[in-house]
């Protein structure tokens, strides 16, 4: 076993985070499904949707296990993304399946990056329950690259939505680094666990750096997630 | 094994309904968890809907291993809620999750009630996943059991609105029997396997016949439901 680490005491923060997000994205793909153009689409998102919420359960039970509630474990970031939805009002029903995608994606990234604050004890505890549950032939990602692919204006437009849709995602995750000293401080640990260094080639040091290193692995990883979808990042 | 009856035919018809009524079904919960009052609420009616989605994969499960996609299975019924969901606008968030409770009810015991028509071999092969997914501690109806018991206010309205419901959902029971033939012959045999007869001790034949055993059934089901929430049926 690997010696913990002071950023292993915020774990169930990480926990409960993952699971607030992942209860919201179930939620959101869930509407997508009651919403879809056929049933072929229902079916598939209604599948996805069933296989968050069975990854939710894990990420409760791992926090149940450590003596936390599930409701306790979430309401500290209840309302979180309040804000962000109202900012992301999908026009048609492909915008609303790329929200899903952007912020599910996005949210899955920023709570593995979190946990690679973690000892690796405690990362090898979460990190299972934070595993991205798209599978390859069976996904909204298949879903938007199949349509993308046949529809070239719907390409270029759900590229533009993808972009709206990741900069309020961006937004929201600084704003809760910001917002919330234990993530901050998993950020952090993430960062040196990283060797990230300054421009001076020390580890990082403020708030600020940290939050650049995040924002900038974060934006990475979208520009990946729409290749794979065929979109312009 | 036991031998197959002309009834078995129809299993894959059995099959598609069930699994089209749980893919409705689930989009009805998840919609109740995104409108839930708290966090608890959101929590268990995700975890419900997750359920209810799990159980319906096991549906098109054995349909796939007959040979039959989802989608053909399920796209003869297609659309078949959509009158039921126009004439049942839940007005509160309880009004809603009772209209799962007792339409995701009705339909079960419909398709279980359905699979006794098929032989033995059949009825086995079908019925476990046809299974009610509901769990006694945490389920849909516990809440609202819970809610009932501390507002006798909101007890009178839920039971006025599960007479609406049912009322609503046995129409649509007898419309889809008159209207399928496949499902018709299965509730037939279900009636004889179950030894009813008419008012002269044979055998039922008439589907009017049949017809009212089914809603005689479906109505005494909804009766042991609406008591186990505290309602008066």
């Amino acid at each position: 076993m690997s010696e913990p680490t002071p950023a292993d005491e915020h774990v169930l923060d990480l926990v409960g985070l993952a699971a607030y997000l992942r209860l919201r994205t179930f939620s959101l793909l869930a509407a997508q499904a009651a919403g879809a153009p056929d049933l072929d689409g229902a079916q598939r998102l209604a599948r996805i949707a069933g296989r968050v919420v069975r990854h939710q359960e894990d990420l409760l039970a791992l926090g149940e296990a450590r003596g936390a509630d599930a409701v306790a474990l979430m309401s500290p970031f209840d309302g979180l993304l309040d804000a962000f939805e109202q900012r992301t009002p999908a026009s048609t029903w492909w915008e609303g399946l790329l929200t899903g995608v952007v912020g599910h994606g996005v949210s899955g990234d920023l709570c593995r990056l979190l946990a690679r604050g973690l000892s690796p004890g405690g990362a090898d505890a979460v990190l299972p329950a934070l595993a991205d549950e798209e599978h390859e032939d069976d996904s909204a990602t298949t879903l938007v690259r199949s349509a993308a692919a046949a529809d070239p204006v719907l390409a270029s437009r759900l590229a533009l939505w993808g972009r709206r849709v990741v900069g309020e995602s961006l937004s929201l995750a600084q704003e809760l680094l910001g917002r919330s000293p234990a993530l901050g401080e998993l950020a952090r640990a993430a960062a040196r666990a990283a060797g990230v260094t300054d421009g001076a080639g020390a580890a990082v040091g403020s708030s600020a750096d940290v939050t650049a290193w995040v924002l900038g692995e974060l934006t990475a990883e979208h520009t990946r997630r729409m290749d794979r979808m065929g979109l312009a990042a």
